[in-house]
C-alpha cells in the first residue's frame, strides 16, 4: 500500500502547524471586516544556497496534501478558545472552514531563480495569510535538499549518488521527506527503508562495521554475508585495514563463496581513510583478482566539493553514499523563501502592493504576475526568465526585447525562441486541480530541465547570473509604486 | 487533549524508519544463528557543534516512544517480502517481534561531552542493531537544537529568547520537535501553534508586515490591532520606516486606543535594519512618550554571535525572536552521534569489543560502562566526568584520582566531591521503566545543570576542555585490546 504523497507528523492534519501570528492576524482580519478582501501573495527566495546558479523547486505534492487537509478539529477550536484571544464568530468560521483560494506553483524539479514567483496564492485575506507557515516550510525544506542533491549529483558526473543521511537528519520528516527531495534532485536511491515503502524510492544498503565485528574475524563475516546475499553482495572493507585485510578478505570471500555458486560480486564499500588513494589500490587488486566488474562505493562525510576533487584525482569510485552533508544541506542549511503580499482587489480591480526596504534587494515585485522561461529554438537551452503582469502574453513568433531591471540600458532582443509559462494551477477556488506526477517523472523532468541550462549557470562557484527580467509593463508599475512611496 | 510526547510522521509506527542495512544485517544475524547473541552498543558523539564546550542531551522522550511502538505491520512484512532478500523464518520473527533490550540514557537537559556513552543498549544482536537509525536520528536532532538554543539563551544574558523558525525548519518534525528541543535548551516559547497544542510550549506572536500593508496606512493598522488585542499589543514597526513612522505611529496608537481603555502596551518589534541603533532610539522615544514599560523585541536572522554583539553595544532589546539559525542550527547543522558495538556476551561473560581506526579520535571505548559526574561539595560545580566499567563504583567518601587518558602523567586527586551516575534506565528487558518528566521540569533541570558548569567551559569560542576521563580499569582494558589488535 504505497502512498504517492504522505502527510508527515502525527495522526492529525497539520492545520495548526502555523505561526501563532497567522491566527492572531486572521482573527483580526475577520473582526475588522477584511476577511473576504481578496489578496495576492507570492512566495519567492532571494539567494541560491551555496552561492549556486539556481535552485530546484520541490515540495509541491506535500503542499497540495496540506491544503487539501486544511480543517480545524474540535480539539483545535478548543485549544484556540483557551487562549482567550479570539472571537466566537471567528472560531465558528474556523469550525466551518473551507479552503477557497486559487494557487499556482512552478512544478517540482524545475530550476528556479531568485525573485521569481514560485508559488502564487489568490484568495480571502484570512486564508491566504493563514497558510504562510506550512507553504514556506514545505517548499523551503524540499527545495533546499533537492538543490543540494542536484549539486552533488552533478559533481559525480554520471556516477550514482545514494542518499545515506537518515541518522543525521533534522527529524523524522527531514529524513523521509528529505530523501524524496534528494531523489528529485537526482539521487538514485536512499538508505531509508520507510522512504521505499512510502514513496517507492529504491532503498539500498548492505552492512555496518558491527556486522564484521560480531564475527570471529573479517573473513568469516564476509563469507557469511556472501552466502546470505550472493546476488547483492557488497562488502564493507575498512573495519580493520582496507588494503592489508579488507580487500584480500573480500577477494577470498568472492572466490570461495560467490564463484562456486556462479555469482559475481556487486561491490565493496570504503567508509574511511584517503578514499582516492585506497580506491585506486583497491581497483587494481580487484582487477588483478579477476573482479573488474566489482564496483567500488565510497562514503564518509562527502559533498559536491570532495566528490569533485576525488574525480579530478582519478579516484576509482563508481558510486557515492552521501549522508549528513546532503540530508541537512550542511554547507548552506537554510532555503530562505518568503511569502509577501503583492496585490489586493479593491472594487473588483487588482491593485498592486509593494514592500519597500532600505535594502534594495528586499524590495518586492508588485502585482498579480506570470513567470516565463524563454528557450532557444535551435539549442533548446534556456535563455532568460521574464516576469510579466498576469494579463500579458509573450508572443514567441516575434522578436522580444529583454532588459536588465537594474541597469536598464543593458538590452537584448531575443529571436527564434519558445516562451513557456512556468506556473501550473494547483487549486481553483479551493478545488484541487493539480495533476500528480510519479516521483520518477518528476526526477526525469528535473534532470532534463537542468540539462536545459548552460554550463556557465551550473558552476558551483561564481556561476553566470542567469537573466531574470521584468516585462516593461511590470517594470513601469514597480517604478510608479516606488516613486509614489518616496513622494 | 495534549500529548506530552508525540510520534511524528504519518499514522503508522516508525519501525521502518531504519537504514535498509539494519534489516539486511538483522536477517543475516538471524540466519547465522546470532540473533540471540547479547550485545552492547553505545551512542556517543565526537565533536561539540560550533566548537562549544558541551552539548545538551535531548530527544529521550521520543526515543522511548519509538521503542514502545516498535512493531511490524502486515504491510511492513509484505514490503520486506517483496524485496526477495529475507527468509520466511526471519519475517515470522518480525511478525511476532517483541522488543526485549535493556536501555539506559543520560536524562534530557544534561550537559554532555564527546566520547561519553549517552545511550547504552544491551540486548539480542538483531534488535540492538535494528534500532540504530531512529535512536541516532532522534537524539542527534534534538541534542543539536537544544545545544544551539542553549548557546543563544546564554548569549541573551537573561533576556527572553523565542523560537521563531518553523517556516525555515527542515520539515514538519524539524519545526515541531525542534521547538521542543529549543524549549529544553532555555527558549521561553515558540511561534508554532502546534507546538503549544501538542507539547504545551507557550506560542507567541503578533503580526507580519502584511497586516500593516492590508490597511490604508500604518496608523490604522496599529489602531486596529490595539483595539483587537489591548492586553497583548505588540506592534511591528519596520514596515515603512522605524523611526520616522513606525515608532511615532505606535505611540499614537498606544495613546489613542490603549490608554483610554486603561491598558498598557506590551511591546514593539523591529525586524530589519541596524537593530542596535534603532532600539536605542526607539527606547528613548518610548520612554519620552511615557511608555518605559513597553518592551522592545528584535528579530531578523539572529544567532548567539549577533546577540552577544548587540548586548555589548548596549542595544535596548528586551527579548529576541530567533528563527532559521536556531531551528536548523545553521552554523553547525549536524550532530554527529554514532552507535558502536562495545561488548558481546560469550558464555555469560561480557567480552569487550573495540573499533580501531587510523584516526586515534575514532577509537571507541570498549566494554559495558557507566558514566559519572563529580561535583565539588563546596561550590556545587562539576569537576570532571569519569567513564568506568559497569561493575565499578566511585566512592565519594574517599579521595579519587583522575588522569588524562592520553597524557597519563597528568593526574589529579579529587576530594570533597559528590559522584553522580548520569545514565538512567529506560527499558528493562523491553519493558519501559522510564519516568516521564514534564517539559518544564526538563527545561529547569537543563538550566540548573548548565549552571553547574564553570564559566570557562561555557565560552562560545575556545572553551576550556572539560575532563572526561576513564577509570584505571577501563583504561587498562582499552590498552589491552589495542595491544592485542596491534600484536
Amino acid at each position: 500500500m504505497q502512498k504517492t504523497v504522505g502527510l508527515p507528523y502525527g495522526q492529525d492534519n497539520l492545520t495548526l502547524l502555523t505561526d501563532f501570528y497567522e491566527i492572531t492576524m486572521a482573527n483580526g482580519f475577520f473582526e475588522e471586516g477584511k476577511k473576504d478582501t481578496i489578496v495576492y501573495f507570492d512566495m519567492f527566495f532571494r539567494r541560491v544556497p551555496d552561492g549556486g546558479g539556481f535552485a530546484i523547486m520541490a515540495g509541491v505534492e506535500q503542499l497540495v496534501e496540506y491544503l487539501k487537509n486544511l480543517t480545524f478539529t474540535e480539539a483545535d477550536i478548543e485549544f484556540l478558545r483557551s487562549k482567550k484571544l479570539f472571537s466566537e464568530g471567528f472560531l465558528d468560521y474556523l469550525r466551518n472552514f473551507r479552503f477557497s483560494c486559487d494557487v499556482w506553483a512552478v512544478p517540482e524539479g524545475t530550476p528556479i531563480f531568485p525573485h521569481e514567483p514560485i508559488v502564487t496564492v489568490r484568495g480571502p485575506a484570512v486564508q491566504a495569510q493563514f497558510i504562510e507557515t506550512m507553504l514556506l516550510l514545505t517548499i523551503n525544506h524540499q527545495s533546499l535538499i533537492a538543490t543540494k542533491a542536484n549539486r552533488i549529483v552533478r559533481a559525480a558526473e554520471g556516477r550514482a549518488v545514494m542518499e545515506f543521511g537518515s541518522r543525521r537528519a533534522q527529524g523524522v520528516d527531514g529524513a523521509v521527506i528529505g530523501s524524496r527531495a534528494a531523489y528529485i534532485g537526482g539521487c538514485v536511491g536512499t538508505a531509508c527503508a520507510l522512504s521505499e515503502r512510502d514513496f517507492g524510492i529504491p532503498a539500498l544498503g548492505t552492512m555496518a562495521h558491527s556486522w564484521v565485528q560480531l564475527f570471529d574475524n573479517e573473513l568469516d563475516a564476509f563469507k557469511a554475508y556472501a552466502r546470505r546475499y550472493p546476488h547483492s553482495c557488497v562488502l564493507l572493507v575498512d573495519t580493520y585495514n582496507v588494503l592489508k585485510s579488507g580487500i584480500p578478505n573480500a577477494i577470498r570471500a568472492f572466490n570461495e563463496v560467490l564463484v562456486p555458486m556462479g555469482c559475481r560480486p556487486k561491490g565493496i564499500r570504503i567508509d574511511s581513510g584517503d578514499i582516492t588513494y585506497l580506491s585506486q589500490k583497491a581497483r587494481k587488486m580487484l582487477d588483478d583478482a579477476g573482479f573488474p566488474d566489482c564496483a567500488i562505493t565510497a562514503s564518509n562525510a562527502l559533498d559536491e566539493y570532495l566528490i569533485r576533487d576525488m574525480i579530478r584525482q582519478n579516484a576509482c569510485v563508481d558510486s557515492f553514499g552521501v549522508g549528513e552533508r546532503l540530508i541537512t544541506a550542511a554547507s548552506s542549511p537554510v532555503f530562505g523563501g518568503v511569502y509577501k503580499l503583492a496585490a489586493v482587489e479593491e472594487n473588483g480591480e487588482i491593485v498592486s502592493r509593494i514592500k519597500v526596504s532600505e535594502n534594495v534587494a528586499k524590495i518586492t515585485n508588485p502585482g498579480f504576475k506570470k513567470l516565463w522561461r524563454l528557450f532557444d529554438r535551435t539549442t533548446g537551452k534556456a535563455i532568460a526568465d521574464v516576469i510579466t503582469m498576469h494579463d500579458e502574453v509573450i508572443d514567441d513568433t516575434k522578436p522580444y526585447e529583454i532588459f536588465d531591471p537594474e541597469h536598464t540600458w543593458k538590452r537584448k532582443t531575443v529571436e527564434n525562441f519558445i516562451a513557456s509559462c512556468l506556473q501550473r494551477e494547483l487549486f481553483r477556488a479551493g478545488e484541487c486541480v493539480h495533476q500528480t506526477r510519479s516521483l520518477d517523472e518528476i526526477r526525469n523532468y528535473c534532470l532534463a530541465s537542468v540539462g536545459d541550462m548552460w554550463d556557465e549557470v551550473k558552476r558551483f562557484e561564481n556561476p553566470h547570473d542567469y537573466y531574470v527580467d521584468l516585462s516593461q509593463k511590470l517594470w513601469d508599475e514597480k517604478q510608479r509604486l516606488l516613486n509614489r512611496h518616496n513622494g
